[in-house]
């Protein structure tokens, strides 16, 4: 049985989404077991009112780390904040992975505070699944970490291919640098460092991608950035998403003809876009810590917070974590020695 | 009249597009004169086979800086590079801007060769007009300059909100910062850094938006971040336009009759969205160069070629340039003589 920790409290929509979800998942799936983390009157309110069933597990927190409040330090400061329980569960051996869809800040700082990075980790890194034209696509960094380095793109690189093999069931990614150009000279210093590091890498690096093939995919399964760039793109690409998809739902329905035509459409257009919505995806999961933390769109809805515990439920089948442990590990060992990396590129 | 040098053999659809992008312009508008930069022999047979008036002078170039080459290297050796002897014109007086629809390394470089920077400029910043659910608006750098500075963010920012006026014309445009998180506090040090001195600054202020605030708009009028960040949420943004519309093209043509519904409502979604084609918008502006120089999308038609000659003659007109030195020259004196430049807030 798989055990997932459930932030009651996170999420635009929460405590209801994420009790909704918690059903919804329950309902499918018999050999996962659900603790929902929040106010335990709470909970059992709202399962009442639901007629649920007993399959949920209560873990008594009352605090949460609000959007505005400096997540590190809220954290840090709030033992009972229901992110953290959740991960001190996933710590204490009591829960396998934690699923959040409130402040990705607080999951980060409560999965660093709590369980702590893996060897090798400099600093973790969130992973999204980007819904790309060709097929969907790892990118990460969307946002744990806004400072970065050439060694630190490398360790995201190990650990983005790790994750897409799970993930997108992949056996060996294409890995690309996000870039302002194909050529390996082009972008910042940072860039030009780091083409370079993830060239000795292990892994198949096919070079620069830029921000255009993200969405339309077909050149690589892994995109590494920094996790400013990854924020702002990844927000960016969702917000073009959504705003595009209103303009053409109004314009399909400006005029009383146009309605009744695009009653026909419309299923159409659900069905070619239904796999990009946020509620499809199934969260982000962040990479280098000791366990598996699932972090979902903070609008969430029910189906949204059943995805996230879906991904998370595979992850640790998986082994997501060890498996990460295991290329950043591989990575310390050889800087640490001193072997050259290039002389791993066979087992690529 | 206004005169504007044209690249002849920029652009993945050149030289075809630029002639006709030419002649469409050149018919609409009387007190323009076109000026096209290329191959004599080769311009005068495309206006042959046109039928073209004579309202076209020709200025004679024989080399172009093609996509794979380093441009400022390239556009430093090669003398007679297209979008060099147009920046030549407009520094010898002989044109009033230059359009390339080329390489936008490459009119960067010549700008920069041949213009020089305005007086308390580090770096020229391209600003792109990004066509927002609600409204229009200027987003830089979109790739000039890939390294930042706070310092340097301050410049784009002040140099963005005179180009907004002119462009959007609005008295008094509202400035952002392009973050990843609405909090002073959220971003990378260069964001926090740069938070604080564009709050020094005599424009609109309005603190920081994130990556979905672009398309969606109605946030900021100007939205300034590192050329790097801009290349690739611009690109990003881009691609997911295109990408989703096809998308939605091809689902609602996937039946026979979908594709008879489809016939009603593809021109109410082409008019919807219209004006967010490249097309449309006209092409980037480098600001803090000494000349106006438009650098339109490599995919331009005809129609796009024609929009950027029309950026470019409105820019001159308005007095872009001047109007970018008194902004940035105020700065540079400020910063010279020590005087806080929070004195000026006044004139914002």
């Amino acid at each position: 049985v798989t055990r997932v920790a459930l932030d009651l409290l996170g999420g635009d929509d929460a405590p209801e989404a994420v009790v909704d979800g918690a059903l919804l998942f329950a309902d499918r799936e018999p050999d996962v077991q659900l603790l929902l983390v929040g106010p335990v009157e709470l909970a059992e309110r709202l399962l009442a009112a639901r007629g649920a069933s007993g399959r949920l597990r209560l873990v008594g927190a009352r605090e949460v780390v609000e959007m505005h409040e400096d997540p590190a330090r809220a954290v840090r400061r709030k033992r009972d904040a229901t992110v953290r329980v959740a991960a001190r569960l996933v710590r204490d051996g009591e829960a396998d992975a934690v699923v959040s869809v409130g402040s990705t800040g607080a999951a980060v700082a409560a999965a660093l505070f709590t369980l702590g990075r893996l060897r090798g980790v400099t600093r973790p890194a969130l992973a999204a699944v980007i819904p790309a034209a060709a097929g969907p696509l790892v990118f990460l960094d969307a946002g744990a970490t806004t400072e970065a380095t050439p060694e630190l793109l490398a360790q995201f690189a190990l650990a983005g291919a790790a994750f897409a093999e799970i993930r997108l069931g992949l056996p060996a990614p294409r890995v690309a640098l996000l870039s302002i150009g194909a050529e390996s000279g082009k972008g910042d210093d940072l860039r030009r460092a780091a083409h370079a590091a993830l060239s000795a890498l292990p892994v198949d690096f096919v070079g620069n991608v830029e921000g255009g093939d993200v969405p339309h995919g077909g050149r690589a399964d892994v995109v590494v950035t920094d996790g400013f760039t990854g924020n702002v793109l990844a927000k960016g690409l969702e917000g073009a998403a959504t705003m595009l998809m209103s303009v053409v739902q109004a314009a399909l329905t400006s005029s009383p003809e146009r309605a009744d035509a695009a009653r026909l459409l419309l299923p159409a257009v659900d069905e070619a876009t239904g796999h990009m919505r946020p509620d499809a995806l199934g969260g982000a999961v962040l990479l280098g810590v000791d366990g598996v933390v699932v972090v979902g769109h903070g609008a969430s809805s029910a189906e949204g917070v059943a995805s996230c515990v879906r991904v998370a439920v595979h992850s640790v089948r998986e082994g997501l974590v060890p498996r990460v442990a295991t290329a950043l590990g591989e990575l310390a060992e050889q800087r640490r020695t001193g072997d050259a990396v290039l002389i791993r590129t066979e087992t690529a």
